[in-house]
């Protein structure tokens, strides 16, 4: 396990590499980089050295991935604190946590006064989380055993239940080039449409992966609307099951229009863009504008990217809790989003409409389907399950960020946009505010809030289980 | 059916012969309950004279809960509507749905100002509803099909899935027999406390369904600390589960304490009662009376009554959120509280905790056990698409609510407030101010809710279904 260890750390200094150049390229000091750059390859080749066990289980896996994140967040946040530029190193674990998960929530107050370095390596951590998320919902987690189920079938139902192509590693290799394919075209994008090339590559890195750090303290309103319009195609592309992508371009597409994931989004984001756009309209001179600002901001919190192009702290309350529900519900699986997702909400619909119609016609309608295809019950049970630990989290979380001063629509946006990763909620943690008041404690909190959210709940609450420790 | 509501108006121009009388008794007027009153009888006994049809299907069933409802609403805010203290007629039927659900939700802002008939028909009419629900989710359920199953084992799981007696009627009786035990028991206790007759029985009325309307602005904040604890104490009988007391009185007290349930809900109000009186604790100037406030408080929410003896809107957003966490838990099943329930809580956080187990010891644990008996899949199925109608229609609820011009935690904690029948909820509807700057449309709507939640969602949601209309 330390040998994995070791390979991530290795994984990191060559990743920080990166920033060390773009540092030096703009004529800032590359220090903070080098500084931690160092003693991760050193200490990345020390623990790869060691000899490997063969014995690698399931529980081993779990206790893998908790001390993967704990490792890559603490010598993430180093370049943010030897930059001198943070307050504190909560701050700084806060700032790089809120990257690798792609949630896009801030501590910082001025964020353009940050030299470029800083600011490519926090839109770079969340570009790479979103990979590697892509890695572990594919890649990993089948391998550590019990998820493989609930993952082909809940997480990436229909298309990607028949797997993308029988080896792993292959379709590894196919999504990690779907991924740089599309990043490449939307900074190409993003530069035709008039952005600086610096601002079109960090922007890309934050919302291809549906993560949404800002450079600008206006975020994405400090663009012209080609820019905003282009950053709503990617967001919607980044959300999406990324096997869809690999079925149109091998010209299934009709086979990837009939997924209801897709359906279920696409309806979701278009009937919450049609309610905000009619809300908001008397508030806007020009019906335009209101559309691509309500279809802007549906898409950035379903997408659980969190950019903004207005305060919709201003919009009135039903605009704003529109906004707030489609936190819950992010965007499909096996995407870099987060949240409940799609598939998950659409199956619990489906299972509470099975029970109500039972109760009327008790030999009726047995089975839940997806795609067309049965789904077993286990897995339904295991959706449920997710679905209560979300929600106990959430409350846990909401009741302990109030302790913190924050009045109840900042402690519950705080807590739910910690765990599905969407970052800023409503109030004093708004898109035109940020994190940082929180104390150093809150701040640490939300982080694993924000971890657990990622890795979709269940590893994480797995390692608190006395269980998984007691026979090893 | 007719024949069946023509049976039920009866009953409610019987029941409406005890507020007459008490006007009479004041010397008031008792125009409004009279002219209500003969034509119900009359309507009433016309339509009972109708032949009985032998085909009364779970179906019909269905849309006789939904008519009966309808009649016993719309009837019912007759006598509020011709005393002429009513706004509109939409504040005459949010009122008293808010009885028959025992929410204990006002339209109010002066309640002292009105006639003691009308304090007494709008207080009465929540013992009678939560006398209705007792006989409704134990008697009437049953008949209707399907949700036997589900009654017996989810929403009273434990000492009644083996019943109270053999017969359905005679347990029937014995519920009835209790419940006016506790009510007289109550009313004494009040009086020797020092409470004035009239005000004894109206709060008994409120207090022992879970209902929750005060007849003074000050809510219980107007009685002394001795019935306020007395209130406490029969808030808390009046959300445990009927069949126990009948298992204490039949000497198997053992029985009743070993409930999974009542464990449970001792449990969560005893540690909430702990965390507000912590942290309301700076704010009082004798620890006896934040304590008091505090337990006071923690019963009343969780026992879906909704009565005060503070502002607790004023209270640290920590206190207030867990009020608002109460909520949604509510009392036992086969009580007079709404909500969720504990039951279904309990029942969900096992599944979670088996589907969570299962992912690292993937033959371990199968069953989820309740009372030490296990609980079968169909019925947490039923379990878990109830929580997930309860969280759509609060989503929708909340939404609705919002364009009303409520802020976020006004409109959450209303549709809250409704569908668990706990009714006031913070922000505009705190536990001072009431709900009269509604709309008739959001007041109707709010009524609906109301009923919806009062009978468990399922039975209102399946008269939505169009195929419980098609087979007719």
């Amino acid at each position: 396990m330390l040998r994995m260890l070791g390979r991530i750390l290795q994984l990191e200094g060559l990743l920080l590499v990166v920033p060390t150049l773009v540092a030096l390229l703009y004529g800032e000091s590359p220090r903070p980089f080098l500084l931690t750059l160092i003693p991760l390859l050193i200490a990345g080749t020390l623990l790869a050295r060691l000899r490997a066990r063969s014995d690698f289980f399931t529980r081993e896996g779990y206790v893998a991935v908790g001390m993967i994140w704990l490792a890559l967040c603490l010598t993430g946040a180093m370049p943010f604190w030897l930059s001198g530029e943070f307050a504190s190193f909560w701050d700084c674990l806060f700032e790089i946590t809120s990257g690798f998960t792609t949630s896009g929530a801030t501590i910082l107050a001025d964020i353009e006064r940050l030299p470029r370095g800083i600011l490519f390596w926090r839109s770079f951590s969340s570009w790479v989380g979103g990979m590697g998320i892509l890695l572990f919902t594919l890649a990993f987690l089948p391998k550590v055993g019990g998820r493989n189920q609930i993952l082909v079938q809940a997480e990436m139902p229909g298309p990607l239940a028949t797997k993308l192509v029988p080896k792993t590693v292959q379709s590894t290799q196919i999504l990690y080039i779907m991924y740089i394919a599309l990043t490449v075209a939307e900074i190409f994008a993003f530069s035709i449409a008039g952005m600086p090339f610096f601002d079109a590559v960090v922007s890309t890195f934050a919302s291809i992966c549906t993560g949404g750090f800002a450079i600008w303290n206006a975020s994405f309103a400090a663009y012209n609307t080609a820019c905003q319009i282009i950053a709503i195609v990617f967001m919607i592309l980044g959300s999406l099951n990324f096997a869809l992508f690999f079925l149109t371009l091998s010209g299934r597409i009709k086979d990837a229009m009939k997924s209801d994931e897709l359906r279920f989004f696409l309806l979701v984001a278009g009937a919450a863009s049609v309610l905000v756009f009619l809300n908001i309209l008397p508030l806007y001179r020009s019906p335009a504008e209101a559309l691509k600002d309500a279809v802007f901001q549906v898409v950035s919190i379903q997408s659980t990217s969190g950019f903004s192009t207005t305060d919709y702290n201003l919009w009135p309350a039903f605009s704003r809790s529109i906004l707030v529900l489609l936190m819950f519900v992010g965007g499909c699986s096996g995407s870099t989003a987060g949240s409940i997702k799609c598939g998950r909400l659409l199956l619990m619909f489906r299972c509470a409409k099975r029970s109500i119609l039972r109760l009327s016609h008790p030999r009726a309608v047995k089975v839940v389907k997806l795609d067309g295809k049965i789904v077993d019950e286990n897995t339904l049970n295991t959706v449920f399950a997710f679905f209560i630990c979300f929600c106990i989290l959430l409350a846990v979380g909401t009741v302990a960020v109030t302790l913190d001063g924050a009045d109840l629509v900042t402690a519950f946006t705080t807590s739910l946009g910690a765990i599905t990763n969407v970052g800023p909620g409503l109030g004093m943690v708004g898109p035109m505010e940020n994190f940082s008041f929180y104390s150093g404690w809150t701040k640490a909190f939300l982080s694993f809030m924000m971890v657990v959210g990622r890795l979709e709940i269940f590893p994480i609450l797995l390692l608190f289980q006395p269980s998984i420790w007691r026979h090893h």
